[in-house]
């Protein structure tokens, strides 16, 4: 394709995104798509057959982009956790300049189901293999992979819908650093901690150890060691 | 209302519920939706003014059913835990029995945008209060409750979608295992790991201490102490 012609379909596949998130798949036309691109009309069917194919694109196009993104961003990480850190920290950016991206990839599930589980599908193999080698290196405690992966990216996903879709909140650090120590704790290689509420509390020969092995933040010496009151409980509302 | 009114509108709600997952909500009609409930045209419009306003209430409705149903299913639970692998559990079967759940809820987006934010909102506000009320107690760390939530949420949504939806896996309790390992050290009390990739390697110190504390897995403690390899490594795939 000559550079004209890639730039021509950049134009028709960026008119799209916007088309498709803003009318929906079924209300949106190629007129639209052409018109949004300021391309005729007739010029849509020399780089696509259909609607469903520009559509199709457009979700595998968005995803491509994300993955190699947060391939590049998490390059120099060179411990898990800030990968997690950093991933996270890119799709948030990428969802701020794809406000879209929701839209239409949750399309996907009416338009071409394929599309659909292939979007999450390629995300969930990168972070098996990232995740498994981190397991390999004692990095993060042994899981099915492919169930944690799902795990993260549904972490993600939320947190971007109701936090950069939603409303564009300037404390969007504050629940990242939330979520990075969710995952932070819960991929730690430590011993389990046993079922039950009362093994929760850490024994004190434990906080003792604790020191040992990291400086605990000031916040999460408080919780440790504040004397856990038990009033009554009623079930979860 | 009658109680044979109240009949013919549950069965518009669930013939609704089944058109909307189907077809979609912008090529499904109301006749659609009386054919498939064995009521007549007319009768439609003695219970909803239009389309929009049964989509708006099928979705209300699940999430309203959904919430009571894990209200029910954790009022016995004595701890955090066990609220929260319940919960899971209880949001899996209900997909199960409601395989247009996900469809449905992510159309509300383009149809009703106040209904779509109300349906997460109201199981996040749900999950405040539970994982507030646990905090107090000192059964999970203090964090940002609402941020939590979402990630909780996006957890079951995620693992609801890939294990039960995509395909029904006979292993979804080894799925649910691996979330809860997640969980429970997300939500774990001790001192957060330091960051870096060498401090998650606890210190023999640490390891020695754990067994006061906990009864370690088989597994864990494998993990634990296995000398960790580090042969070179790239950007995450």
């Amino acid at each position: 394709m000559t550079p004209r012609g890639q730039r021509t379909r950049a134009k028709l596949l960026k008119a799209a995104e916007s088309v498709f998130g803003e009318k929906g798949y079924e209300r949106a036309s190629i007129a639209d798509i052409t018109r949004k691109g300021g391309v005729a009309l007739g010029t849509f069917y020399v780089y696509f057959p259909d609607k469903q194919s520009i559509f199709v694109e457009v979700v595998d196009d968005l995803g491509t982009r994300l993955r190699r993104l947060i391939a590049d961003s998490t390059s120099k990480c060179d411990n898990r956790i800030d990968v997690e850190r950093e991933g996270l920290r890119t799709f948030f950016q990428f969802v701020r300049q794809h406000p879209n991206l929701y839209r239409v990839v949750r399309q996907a599930e009416f338009v071409d189901a394929d599309c659909y589980r292939r979007y999450y599908d390629r995300f969930a193999k990168g972070y098996v293999t990232g995740l498994s080698r981190a397991m390999e290196e004692g990095e993060v405690r042994r899981m099915d992979p492919e169930a944690l992966a799902y795990c993260l990216m549904g972490i993600g996903d939320f947190l971007g819908m109701r936090w950069v879709l939603w409303e564009e909140d300037p404390g969007l650090d504050r629940v990242l650093d939330t979520a990075m120590g969710l995952i932070r704790h819960g991929l730690d290689t430590r011993p389990a901690p046993p079922p039950g509420r009362n093994t929760l509390k850490p024994s004190k020969a434990a906080v003792k150890a604790a020191p040992s092995r990291a400086a605990p933040s000031k916040t999460a010496k408080k919780n440790t060691l504040r004397p856990a009151r038990r009033p009554g409980r009623s079930a979860r509302s």
